[in-house]
C-alpha cells in the first residue's frame, strides 16, 4: 500500500515510513507548518524532544507548543511568542488596574450606604 | 591581548574572536544559558535569526526572546513558554470575570442610590 509522505519527509525528500515520528504532526497538506518548525528548531531537535517524552499525549502537546512557537517566530521575527506573553501581561495589568478602580468605587458606595445588600453577594 | 571565550565558543571548543556574533549574548560565566539555547535551537538557527535582523536592538531583543524560550523549555519540557501563555490567559480570564462581578455589584448600588457620586469618578 502506498503511503503519502508527511510534510517533513516530503520537504527532506525522503521516504516516509510507518515509523516516521514526525508524520502525526506534519500532514502532507500543511507544508508551511513543517517549514516554520524546521526553520526554527530543526528536525534533529524536534526528534530529540519527542524521544525524551514517553507519553503519547505529552509528545502531542510538546509538538503543538513547538509548532505554535514556530508560527509565532515567523509572525514576529524579533520577539516570537514573547510577543504574546507581553501582550497578555499588558492586558492583565490593565484589567487588574480597572478591577482596583471599580473595587474602590464599590467600597465608596458601601461606606455611603452600609445597609444596602447585593443579591447573591458572596464576598 | 587574550580574549575570554564566550560560553558558545567555549562549549564548541573553538576560538572566540571579536567577530563572534553570539559572544554579546552568552557570557563565559553563564554556560547554562547557552546550553539551553543550543539544545533547543542550535547555533546555526540562532546565527540565522541574527543575520536576518539588521538593527542591533532587534538582534538583542531577538536573542533575549530566544534565551527566554530556551529557559522555559528546560523548565517545562512539554509546553515550553506556552506554559506562561496558558497561565496568563487563565489569570486574565479570572480577572475579567472578577471585574464583571464587581461591575455588576457597582451597577446595583448605583441603581439603588442614583444620587450618590464617587470622587474622581471619570466614567
Amino acid at each position: 500500500m502506498s503511503r503519502v509522505s508527511c510534510a517533513a519527509c516530503k520537504y527532506q525528500r525522503r521516504k516516509c515510513t510507518s515509523k516516521c515520528v514526525l508524520a502525526p504532526y506534519f500532514p502532507a497538506n500543511q507544508p508551511k507548518k513543517f517549514q516554520n518548525a524546521h526553520r526554527l528548531f530543526g528536525v534533529r531537535n524536534m526528534v530529540k524532544i519527542l524521544d525524551e517524552l514517553k507519553d503519547e499525549d505529552q509528545k502531542s502537546d510538546a509538538m503543538k507548543s513547538i509548532i505554535f512557537e514556530s508560527d509565532m517566530r515567523e509572525k514576529f521575527p524579533v520577539y516570537g511568542c514573547v510577543e504574546c506573553i507581553s501582550y497578555l501581561r499588558q492586558q492583565l495589568q490593565i484589567t487588574l488596574q480597572e478591577l482596583q478602580d471599580v473595587q474602590s468605587q464599590l467600597e465608596f458606595y458601601r461606606q455611603q450606604h452600609p445597609t444596602a445588600t447585593y443579591p447573591n453577594f458572596d464576598r
